[in-house]
């Protein structure tokens, strides 16, 4: 029984870690850095703010677990939904659109508030930094799984590159407005670049 | 005397407004939208808070005449070293690094931390958005123009738009750390791409 007791307060532990986690992304993403104080995200998630700086000492360490939890269910969230896509070149725009639905959502408008807020907070660029470079190699990994592309070949490399940059730049221009409608078209025309660069042999292997 | 009396003070006026518009650019970039008050940027400019409240009423309205100014004189220096480049194929990459260094530069920078920031800000939304609307055409009709391409062609308006919004993306990666090697082999990548893309006819008007 105490084992039991052990694993319910495991889990409540881990349950109040993900509403606050989530509450992180949420504020962040409405009101920014400077609006993204401890005391509100604690307010969204229903958390006390005892509870919150138990869990997370400071406000930096919190949204940078947020950023690095909430990317790795987006990323299941994104195979998930690449296994129903047809197993041909014609699978390229439909995964351009999965990965881009991912950095136009409140996630990469979240990290985007941390990422300016870093320029110029110290603390938080040192937190940032490795994990930057963590989900950067994660997502093209991904990228590159999901498209069936054989990464030993540096124009793969650099193809995949370029399309993760213009993501970036995509979600970018939505964070103002909506611009669903002018991505669409520069991802079918990137789509069909990127289609093009995939030598048939290359392409083959995901046929 | 009264005539050359007014255009010395217009004289002046011009050149306090040019100061306190490119010190609005340099405190922006190093310290984002929280750290540039208008003290800050008129101490940075070397003129008193009250001239800068004479010239710029808000610092919402000072920051966004600081980003179309140095974004005209930007573009202005632009045009200037394009002249310096081959009217050939082989202009696309200088080119397109001529262009992602203004998106790599404090400019940049210093918009970024004025979008996010209007993001939970609807009077700087307000300014920002019939910028953002003018800059993003301008900087779309010079690309157009010092590629030498026809805009009436679809897939060139799609390529050119792909090119920016790649550009956008790279500059975001810049913004915590040094990332120019990285971005020339993107840029070097990309360059073959669109000047593959250009077909022979089109890109031989540049020839």
């Amino acid at each position: 029984m105490g084992n039991g007791a052990t694993r319910q307060e495991q889990e409540r532990s881990r349950v109040t870690r993900q509403k606050l986690m989530t509450a992180a992304i949420e504020v962040l993403a409405e009101q920014g850095w400077a609006g993204a104080t401890t005391g509100a995200i604690a307010e969204r998630a229903g958390v006390s703010r005892g509870a919150c700086q138990h869990h997370f000492p400071t406000r930096a360490a919190l949204v940078a677990a947020a950023v690095e939890q909430v990317f790795h269910q987006q990323v299941e969230e994104l195979a998930r939904r690449a296994r129903g896509l047809p197993r041909s070149r014609r699978r390229v725009e439909p995964l351009l659109n999965l990965l881009c639905d991912i950095y136009a959502g409140p996630l990469f408008t979240a990290a985007t508030h941390l990422w300016v807020a870093a320029v110029a907070d110290n603390e938080l660029k040192a937190l940032l930094l490795p994990l930057e470079t963590h989900v950067g190699r994660e997502v093209h990994r991904l990228t590159v799984e999901l498209l069936g592309l054989d990464e030993r070949d540096r124009e793969v490399r650099d193809a995949v590159r370029a399309t993760l940059d213009l993501l970036r730049g995509l979600a970018l221009a939505n964070l103002l407005h909506d611009d669903t409608a002018r991505r669409r078209k520069v991802l079918a025309h990137w789509a069909r670049t990127l289609e093009a660069q995939l030598t048939p042999t290359r392409a083959s292997r995901a046929e």
